[in-house]
């Protein structure tokens, strides 16, 4: 909370309050992968027990949860208390505060998840609320609502997207025949499951080896999400592309834009494909910063097995979606996680397990860091 | 069914039957991994919709169930019904019949999970039951004891014993890091439950790579199951046993029988340690025939990642029970699964997850062979 803000007063939660913010939370998770640089907000207005406005935040970023909530409502917002995912801004960006806003519709009382740490905001948003008279609850539903504004919340405290590791093994692990080939490993209902993933990212990064390899579109190709389009970030420390067989990729077929990591400064890279301007392209953590440079929040990485080992390596690893095949394809098969030179199990990169689904007979698992 | 036993006639199941049968296999299961080359049967007797009689085949395979719930029924099993997870035995061996035994006693009606294809009994039972006039139901539970009778039903119609794969791996399929470090990948809770899937099995088998790198026990360290001494074996294709390393190994202990299977024939095997009767000690079909010649029906295998992979390749895994860390190893850690030598992706061995528990972090995954 910001020093020049005055701490306000808060009162206890009501019985319904935590339905009525995962309502505002399933709203929110609607925006994941479109509103960057902005976080994905959801925002519910109750009045009398009803819903009389529900928002989330637009592709784009604007308008803002709160502001097409209020609009829904019109008069209907004079004494409603308002469920909010995350603290409402304080700051004139090309809109005006959200926390204003809510005071001039009349709000009697507004229920936040958690607060926003962007420096514009921190407080002052719930500092101006309670200034009106508006009654504040602050925590409901907050691990949650960090868990859907965790790239939002990386990005403005560690100055990189959220880092989400995507892999399709075997049993034992592994992306794919020693002959190379790897589709498909799961099934179609995994595979869906993948394009909702990309649809959820700002960003989806593969390095060169998976580019020369699978040639993959890194597009999302799933029905009725065909407008999305995730940046698509190529990490090329030697240079490879566009070179001979870069000329027809995929990556380059202006169907999204395309970031090319590289050391080399060839001028052939095509029309819509830019270079990310890193100091040394095989430093991750510049990567990173770089991406969330360009208001990059959520950036799902693809393989290969080296690239993922790189990020582990690094410690920047915040999240693993695995989907799991039951078949067995044996030490010849290439690794899903390259080496990592461990010298001692207690340095094992170390995850905790927040969802299971069986998906046709493969699985999928989510992991996030364990805590330290 | 044999030919010479006339086919019986069945009643249908009635609603208590399920639950009364899942009791008598919750009973047999207290058998499994002690009563070689027997099977593990449960057996209740129900009178009245009281019970009046338990019974599980003891340690070393006799009394067996019937006998045990018989004997504790005294007068009450007169106009009983009897839950037997296996058809009841046919042939005097050194107890006389299970079926006779239970005419004797007056049962009014016997409720059969599934028949026994050994050929001594193999309708048999059913059809003294039958031909004393005790109304039979058969195939209630029936998929339940299939899984608690695999062992016997394998060694019985196949000629060798269930196959399970024991695994304890990183989240990318590793058992242990390049520099050979395995202790401990998975936790105590894990750990524990390894101890207790030794007890429900006959025999563990581990390959001469593992013996030297772990110098595993293969014991049952188990609060109240110290009594447990499943059979150890030793592949050892390549004679290193025992050898300087090999005559203080713990396999050699004496505290439980060991076999090892080797071309070799040096005369130093320790006291206590027998050689396998085997033609090519480098064909698992000949090695399982000759454990299921020796009575073993429920075979453990513990690794490592080559032995793994050569039961994979023959085809031979009937199940895998996967202890999975959240954590991660790397490429250059020592794989679950060895090279398969897979042409296509159709090739992969599969498998369905039958079981899956949480334990402290770690995760347990049981799986069986896919159908065909």
């Amino acid at each position: 909370m910001n020093a020049d803000a005055d701490p306000p007063t808060f009162v206890p939660a009501r019985p319904d309050d935590s339905r009525h913010m995962a309502h505002a939370l399933a709203l929110a998770r609607r925006g994941l992968g479109r509103t960057a640089p902005n976080p994905a907000v959801g925002c519910v207005l109750i009045r009398d027990g009803a819903v009389v406005g529900r928002g989330w935040t637009r592709p784009g970023g604007r308008p803002h949860a709160e502001r097409i909530a209020l609009d829904q409502a019109g008069s209907a917002a004079r004494g409603a208390t308002a469920y909010v995912t995350l603290e409402p801004c304080a700051h004139h960006g090309r809109t005006p505060p959200c926390a204003d806003a809510l005071v001039a519709a009349g709000i009697a009382r507004a229920v936040v998840a958690i607060e926003d740490p962007d420096p514009r905001t921190a407080g002052r948003g719930l500092a101006r609320l309670a200034a009106a008279g508006v009654a504040l609850t602050l925590g409901v539903g907050a691990q949650a609502a960090r868990a859907v504004g965790a790239g939002f919340l990386t990005r403005v405290t560690c100055g990189r997207p959220l880092v989400t590791l995507k892999l399709a093994t075997s049993l034992d692990g592994r992306i794919a025949l020693a002959n190379g080939q790897s589709q498909w490993i799961t099934g179609p209902q995994a595979r869906r499951r993948g394009h909702l993933l990309r649809a959820q990212h700002d960003a989806i990064l593969v390095g060169s080896g998976t580019a020369l390899a699978d040639d993959p579109a890194l597009t999302v190709r799933l029905a009725g999400l065909e407008d999305r389009a995730p940046v698509r970030v190529l990490l090329d420390r030697r240079g490879r592309f566009p070179g001979p067989l870069g000329a027809g990729a995929r990556l380059f077929d202006g169907t999204a834009p395309t970031l090319v990591v590289t050391e080399s400064d060839r001028p052939a890279l095509p029309k819509g494909v830019a270079r990310l301007d890193v100091c040394d392209p095989g430093d991750l953590h510049d990567v990173l910063r770089q991406l969330a440079a360009r208001g990059i929040t959520r950036l799902l990485v693809e393989g290969g097995g080296t690239i993922h080992a790189g990020f582990a390596r690094a410690g920047l690893v915040d999240r693993i979606v695995w989907f799991r095949a039951a078949g067995l394809i044996g030490g010849d098969g290439l690794a899903g996680i390259a080496a990592l030179g461990l010298d001692a199990l207690a340095d094992m990169p170390r995850f905790a397990c927040i969802e299971r689904l069986d998906l046709g007979g493969d699985t999928l698992e989510t992991y996030v860091k364990a805590e330290a």
